[in-house]
């Protein structure tokens, strides 16, 4: 059907960033993938290409168009080439509106040109063992010394940790008996600050090319200059950047439905079983129907929920409806699509199999499926 | 989500529909499912307050506003109200649509008045004992005989076609060995006609206020003038109307699952199981929330397709993803609903077992899931 | 697969059935079915066969021969012809164990001749309006007054209600403020006591054969004669045979859904779509033999219960574990040999419309699926 | 439910297989797993503990009772430790059948006792790139040459193949243009013979400690004394194991199923969400009911099928029926668990993430659900 989302200026980026994934991205993924990271100068390449800073103030090296249309696009591309960007989703989508709307002057002098041109790394550091995502349970604690935070605490799963030049911590900065949310805050830790160390960097059925570690603080003295907003608004800043973050997952998960079609629809014509084409089997014309029919709706479903982002009018239930359909029916696809490839499906070389265990994840980060059921069934008044 | 569907016109078109529906249908639903038809009276009123007649030329009583988003909107009130208004869906959606393209204009002198007005039912007949939606294995013959056909067969499943005034028949003027798609013609039958009759209205499992019967013509001497469009052209005339058949089936579905999800909330907020209200129970959460996701998936999904519709860019295959999406959804949504209902749910007098047992043709008429697949199916090259 | 649960007698036993069945009830099952019951006579006759009494001591008219596996041989018997035997079911299976278990000698000389007959019809009345399938929440209640007891109180959804010779009513004698189980006692309600009277007949969306009903107690004297078993032990009365009920649920799904394949595939082999036999399309046979696998499944778990039942080591989360499985499946069955029927399924006159509603209450009565699960998770230590 | 399966022989090899596994494969299985196989050492141990050779004659060095339930217990044990015994599976349940039932006695001096000794290692070769399970697309051919065969041609996908002594090659030895089955032969190629050679080994989604290669053929002189069976009879002797072959693949499933339930169950009692243990959600609870009862009708049709199986009475159909129904179960049941893990499901170090990935070769394996859906089909009459 026809999509209203797009403008000349979205396709131009599109045509840029689709040259740049097919001749830098694709050729390099599989050492990538192998290396558990992308490097470094790909980031300044993204940097150096625009990629990275539409949103960032023109003063600041960035195009200054605050506008999440770009940041789909971007997926959608990686998705069509079957590839991802790794973490730049997390650092686009996720943490760079932390900066954005929460830094000071000296702050956005400091670290946004970095961002921008892709040579400073960022990521943010929230969830612990054991606390999984509950914020109000955080136990990494700031104390204030004169002009410094000691910081103290572990945190883990924390997605580009291992690469990052920039870490927001939430860390707990006051206790309030009446009110668990309160008393956090938001800390950037800098790669470099004595007691900030980088813990084992665990390995994941999929996403192999982002990099998911544990970090600990020491006696991390951070300096108050480094602290993002206000002490203890912590709790308010993560809730408000919390529908985007998942529109960013449901984004991922739809572009990447339909390239799994696309590459299964282009293996069963090729390939045949017991002498005939696997196209010409009914079963696999209505499987691949069946999906076709069920990724049109997320894709109609997530580009209203888009433009709703866009237009600042995107409620927290429907980006929860948002997530949660677009991810169960990622996971559907991805799982009928492999069993049309048969053995070959099962076999790393194929882009299927990447794209069967990437998506699993998609259920469960960003707020697992049950977590956006618990929002839905409120917004009911269950 | 956002519905930029509808301007204030179809919303003033709603407060109308909604009053009457509220006023003059839902008192007397229950009677009219037992004698298994709405009353020829109730047209009348439909016709006379003007909601029949939007798409229908001034001249001939109506509003002159071919604008199916009215349609839509009558519908949508309906199954908010838990009802439906029988076959007038049918008589809008389906079968205007041939008078309003092809009916010359004496032709339209002498039934778009009667149609606006709500004075003349009509009905439709192409299905055929043993032939199914396989419009090319039609055996209904029309003879030519001077300036009438002499009709003679039998059709099947006829919606409405108990107290039809007119009758489309789809019936065979021709045959050619090389395209079994030609020789098609539309006949409007009228009552009263020698050798037309009405066989048994068939007793279905749901859907109880529309009835659906059995013609059989017996010689029937049909005028010319009543042949609708020229002779050998149905095949053609029938397919281009398929599109918004298919649409209009969805927009029962996905309204009619909202009412069962909105009658759903309300019931288990009240009814309480083993002393707690169900509403509290995480299950009941967890389906309602699943339920309202996925419906919200299918609203923006046939959004899409009705202003695609409007614009005249709706496609086939596009017209066959949302009426496979959308039923199957509302068959997974009425059935998890009947069950919070627990035994209650299966009482009749619970209009969410209504819900249930009218939702299971959604998935069959106007081409079955099946077909659906097949038509999406070719589109994606297999 | 190989089935090892029963002896030569239960297949003599299963050929007097068939013949039974095909003989007197099919040819009659459409007009019980618009009657809304099976006529008295039809139980005297299978009194007179000897089907009904079984379990029930020869000295009293039966055979003696408590083995549940007559029972399965019985619903076997009646799906595979399409049809069931209404109340019986309830009847043989849920209340006589009440009467085998608890009845004193001077009730059994009264009550067991009539049932081992099918001249006395029977029935219990547990669920209260308001209060479903909690049995604590009971408000019914009867106060002793010499030789009798007083009993006032409503109750609904009572299966076979309509006819019963004797009704079984759980009431409320007792209260204990620390044991909401406590103070449930077992009276049994004859025919023609003053203050006992049947109210509505309620309307199913299936089980059209079997009535359900409200009956209602209005100062009510019954003899003290008349109770089950001790004062203030119903609760544990109507547990121990918990598992039984929700067995024989889960053999009537069973052999509903092997019956439903059944005639689907005999369908799908004489119909014609688009000139082609339906079963020859890939998607029927992949719709079937799921189905089959499935039934397969449900069938061996399901004589594995019976054996274990039969032995008396059939425990309760076992027995829950059956009934949410087989139920689950047999809906899931229905549902798609439905559509396989196209709109042929959707007519009441092809048996696979009255599988398909009769269907829908298995996952709800005798403990709902819902039920099922807490009891199941409980066995998990959950 | 009872199991009536397993005698105390049974028992007492469980026992064995038990302690086996739990002393020398779990302390060891995250360094095979990163080298890709199980270390020829421990099939040596194998073999000296009697548990590869239960089925060999004792005068070749096994314990002569050819009893698959040993088989059985043997994956079981396995799966209870959440582990697998790699090719061990392959090896005894698929590739020793072909030894027991063609070699002749010469043959059997040379191999059987190293087969029970676990010294010998063994492989089967018939998937070639491109032809998938179509056995009658064969290319690989076998020219006779006096005392030789001469064998060429590429096979793929060959579990064990990197480590297997004896490799059964199925070739083409002759051509029957009215028969695609006749003309394949068994030929035993063994390590060191000039011209054979092993291609890459395959990287999997899971499975990881057993190695999947390529295998060549280059003019390979294979002794006629290396045949097994008649010339042209590979075909029956192919099919005549399939039962068996896919029996095994659903005793994993369904063991492996169990184990990823009960590793939930422990998982969501010790781990909390907001402050809650996840086990006392109700959704946890329902989810891992569903899962039990699921996996409980697998586990009694599964053992049903064993027992017939051992009394040489299992179809070929029912065979498909078991593989289909006990696969898609596991493939459920794995995907519930691991998001019932959250984040830490999607790490590796977590064994569910290892049943996860191990899972999804099951339903595509030794046939996959499609053609097992073709086999129950035809077994309908369809």
């Amino acid at each position: 059907m026809r999509r209203e989302l797009f403008t000349p200026d979205h396709e131009a980026f599109r045509q840029l960033a689709r040259d740049f994934i097919a001749a830098e991205v694709v050729p390099r993924y599989a050492e990538w993938e192998k290396a558990g990271r992308i490097p470094r100068s790909v980031f300044a390449r993204l940097g150096a290409l625009g990629l990275l800073g539409t949103a960032i103030p023109e003063r600041y090296g960035g195009a200054g168009v605050a506008d999440y249309r770009y940041n789909v696009v971007l997926q959608e591309e990686a998705a069509r080439a079957m590839v991802t960007l790794g973490t730049v989703r997390t650092q686009l989508d996720v943490i760079l509106p932390y900066f954005l709307a929460y830094a000071d002057d000296s702050q956005r002098q400091r670290w946004l040109p970095g961002l921008a041109a892709g040579t400073t790394l960022s990521a943010i550091a929230m969830t612990e063992p054991g606390t999984g995502s509950d914020l109000a349970g955080i136990r990494t604690t700031a104390v204030r010394d004169g002009e410094h935070y000691v910081l103290n605490g572990a945190k883990t799963f924390i997605t580009g940790g291992l690469l990052a030049d920039l870490v927001i911590v939430v860390a707990r900065t006051g206790h309030d008996p009446e009110n668990r949310r309160a008393g956090l805050t938001l800390l950037v830790v800098e790669d470099g600050m004595a007691g900030f160390t980088r813990g084992r960097v665990l390995d994941k059925l999929g996403c192999k090319v982002q990099d998911t570690v544990e970090l600990s603080f020491d006696d991390v003295r951070v300096p108050v200059a480094n602290r993002l907003g206000a002490e203890g608004d912590a709790f308010q800043f993560l809730g408000s950047n919390l529908a985007q973050e998942r529109l960013t997952v449901a984004v991922g998960s739809v572009a990447q439905g339909f390239a799994a079609v696309s590459a299964t629809v282009d293996y069963v014509k090729q390939r045949k079983a017991f002498g005939t084409p696997v196209a010409s089997f009914q079963n696999t014309k209505f499987e691949l129907a069946a999906m076709s029919a069920e990724l049109t709706a997320a894709q109609t479903m997530l580009d209203r929920a888009v433009l709703d982002l866009v237009d600042g009018e995107l409620t927290a239930a429907d980006a929860a409806r948002v997530k949660l359909f677009c991810t169960e029916c990622q996971g559907r696809v991805v799982d009928r699509c492999l069993q049309l490839f048969g053995g070959y499906g099962y076999m790393t070389e194929y882009p299927i199999a990447r794209l069967y265990s990437d998506a699993r994840v998609a259920r469960i980060y960003a707020g697992t499926s049950e977590v956006m059921k618990v929002i839905i069934a409120k917004s009911l008044g269950l």
